[in-house]
């Protein structure tokens, strides 16, 4: 399957909206299985140690992933969460947290995608968390809120 | 370890703020080694599909499992979360959605919690994530921001 | 879907054989979405410093799981191991471990399902691995090894 | 921490044993955070499609990022696995499968390790499974079996 531009500018675009928007989630780079994001840091993301919410890194990870997986499959399909394991490696802090995802096994049904998230602060960073995730392609019929 | 009243309401308190407090999360009931707690849901924590994000499920079944963690070590002690893993079973829709943790296994340096998350909606509820979360406890002096 | 006896008498049997017979599991009670096994312990099950080794808590953990995936699936399916995590609580010891499965969420093409594995000696017995696993159910003629 | 060359190699030996021994574990080359080793498929690694059971692959994973870890720690202080999760991506066939482990992020007390399996035969390879594992660094005087 090849994907276009547009496709591309679309998804960035689709990326961004509900939690994510409300998150502060930015779309940075998007190519085939490969998807690159940030959030700029402000308080309202922090823990109780003044670090960045783990939530905010599952988020980033997680969302970050799904949208990788969706340049792989056609449109009319949409992409689920399975399930996910992350592991935090260091505290998150910094200018913004940003994560790269990229897509390990494609698949009609199931995708399984890697992200990783970094502490980025002026001209250096570090790796924050690394999550392993399982995605799933439905069509988009199967899907309803109602 | 015992652990008073006093501490569980001031843990209980302590649970709401920053990234959770911008969230939404509610503390509903702690006790030793269990914790109950909720989001009721609005327009912003929904995703493109209209269920609940991925990011709000894995925050509150997250830190819920951290606080409940929290009740099993001595003050002066914070919980960092080293990693979890979550299955979103079903959409997360509804009220509210409710998560229930409970330390599996404490431990002077690591904890295994499990969280429950429910979607709840009048008077019927459905699991719609399971996570298995492993903690670490240590020194408050060995955490520092700056 | 429903099962009869006499599938649940050749699952139990299919899963013994192979790897699992060669690592000793046993079949002990299979039912529609639930099955316990045990592993009788030998010096081979071992690691370097005596205890049961995490490759066959894993083993028994994964495969257990799979065959209570496996009763709520209709013949002519097959259930693959598409991930799984798992938390080392304890270490195993004593007579024999044993493990109970049971299926958390069916579905047609994707089954989460939760492992226990205790270990058991005379008339004690605590949780020594808590796992959660996610399996596919796929069609038998999409499988092939040549 | 430096590692020499003598502990290397007894960490290289000591790998196989047990459990590990029976199941066919052999080290193919150990370097201070990272290792690789490899299992020679026999009909007693299969499961009942014909492919390498989940179990195997399971155990060479955990047990390479093992001494991937050890390699990190000084003498006296003996690795155990906290948990880890796998994805099987594709199924494990061949002549032999090879794993490739290497630490993520060193620490005192917690190590996180990243292990990749591959099918290996003649000279093709893919990547069968990948798993993320947190692995505990605790004083051998910790550890007793009895």
């Amino acid at each position: 399957m090849t994907i276009d531009q547009e496709r591309l500018d679309f998804l960035s675009n689709d990326a961004v909206q509900g939690f994510t928007g409300y998150v502060g989630f930015e779309s940075v780079k998007l190519e085939p299985g490969r998807f690159i994001s940030r959030i700029y840091l402000k308080q309202h993301h922090l823990q109780q140690d003044g670090f960045v919410h783990a939530g905010v890194i599952a988020t980033i990870a997680d969302h970050t992933a799904g949208y990788a997986a969706y340049t792989l499959v056609p449109p009319g399909r949409r992409i689920l969460t399975i399930e996910y394991k992350i592991n935090m490696l260091r505290p998150g802090k910094g200018k913004y947290i940003e994560c790269r995802a990229q897509v390990l096994k494609p698949g009609k049904m199931i995708l399984v995608v890697e992200s990783e998230v970094y502490s980025v602060n002026a001209d250096e960073e570090y790796l924050t968390a690394k999550a392993l995730l399982t995605m799933a392609s439905v069509p988009e019929a199967k899907l309803t809120t109602s």
